[in-house]
């Protein structure tokens, strides 16, 4: 009796093989031959699931960007500082595949701006992560629906001092700790601001 | 007479040649010929300063490392807060040809992990950003040369929102005059914090 392979399941693994080669060899060095290689099936099999390299490649940057939205969806958390909280967390890299993602993460957005398809990918999970942040800035601070000028740039500060520290840990000049504290003070200080029910 | 061609010249145009060829198709991209190509000059030539594709890459690593440490310098500014202010700038990418300079950094960050050579080169450059950034604050709140855990914690939250949002800009999320304001409100912010003379 044949394998039965669960569709979804083997363009996942695919899509883990392409990171791999991203982060060894960079998005230039992405082959079908490559990642069949990583992966350890043919590349027929491979081209089975995607159409080409270009399709693989590009579908590889927007499952990055579904995987770390998972991690922040409303759904999973108690509340708006229990979402924010998840979500500036994310760009903070914990554990050695995170630390992959990243990289490969930092890949793309090092050629999102010679490659305008790519670099609309990257340009949607970056607003998508600013946008949410400031919603959930505007019900932290009881400021309404949009929140206005003050969510906005609090979400903007947050977003960006949490990638920045996901950089620093990922350059290895500050470890996780380092960086989970100020982001945690970050928040702190914000709740701070809440005002008395 | 032959054309006398200044040798540190030649070697920078080389290096801007080459970003130009890791900006368009990744470090993984880079081949001596692409080089050549771009900086309008033969291969051999190349080969007369460097001595392989390995170097010229490393070399346009350090090279990128150096160019933001001369926009900070000291000797080019008046004090303390004004040497903080351009270290914490330099990220933001102003002008075309600095989009792309963050570009090829972002680039080298991607494939620093798998890298070690590349590592400590981008790994020297961030932390040297970080720990002038600690002498300038710990300057600013007269904290002493070392300045302790205040200074470090606070010039690695303004260094890491500084990175975060060239992130944001070259991501094409925010814009540079976004970026500049949350940048001189922290930097204000600081400089409110100095205990009177």
């Amino acid at each position: 009796m044949p394998k039965i392979v669960d569709p979804a399941q083997r363009r996942e693994e695919i899509t883990f093989a392409l990171w791999l080669v991203i982060y060894e060899r960079g998005i230039a060095g992405v082959s079908l031959h490559a990642v069949a290689d990583a992966a350890g099936i043919s590349v027929g099999r491979i081209q089975h699931y995607f159409d080409s390299k270009r399709e693989l490649v590009l579908d590889g940057a927007r499952r990055i960007a579904a995987m770390s939205e998972e991690t922040w969806v409303a759904g999973d958390h108690d509340g708006s500082a229990e979402q924010l909280t998840a979500l500036v967390r994310q760009p903070i890299p914990r554990t050695e595949a995170f630390r992959i993602g990243t990289a490969v993460w930092y890949a793309y957005l090092a050629t999102a701006m010679a490659d305008p398809e790519l670099g609309e990918i990257v340009r949607g999970a970056e607003r998508n992560g600013l946008d949410t942040a400031t919603h959930l800035v505007a019900d932290l601070l009881g400021l309404g629906a949009s929140g206005g000028t003050q969510a906005r740039e609090t979400a903007v500060r947050l977003v960006a001092l949490s990638n920045g520290l996901g950089q620093a840990v990922l350059a290895g000049v500050i470890d996780v700790d380092e960086a989970m504290n100020v982001l945690d003070r970050e928040i702190g200080a914000l709740t701070g601001m809440i005002p008395a029910q």
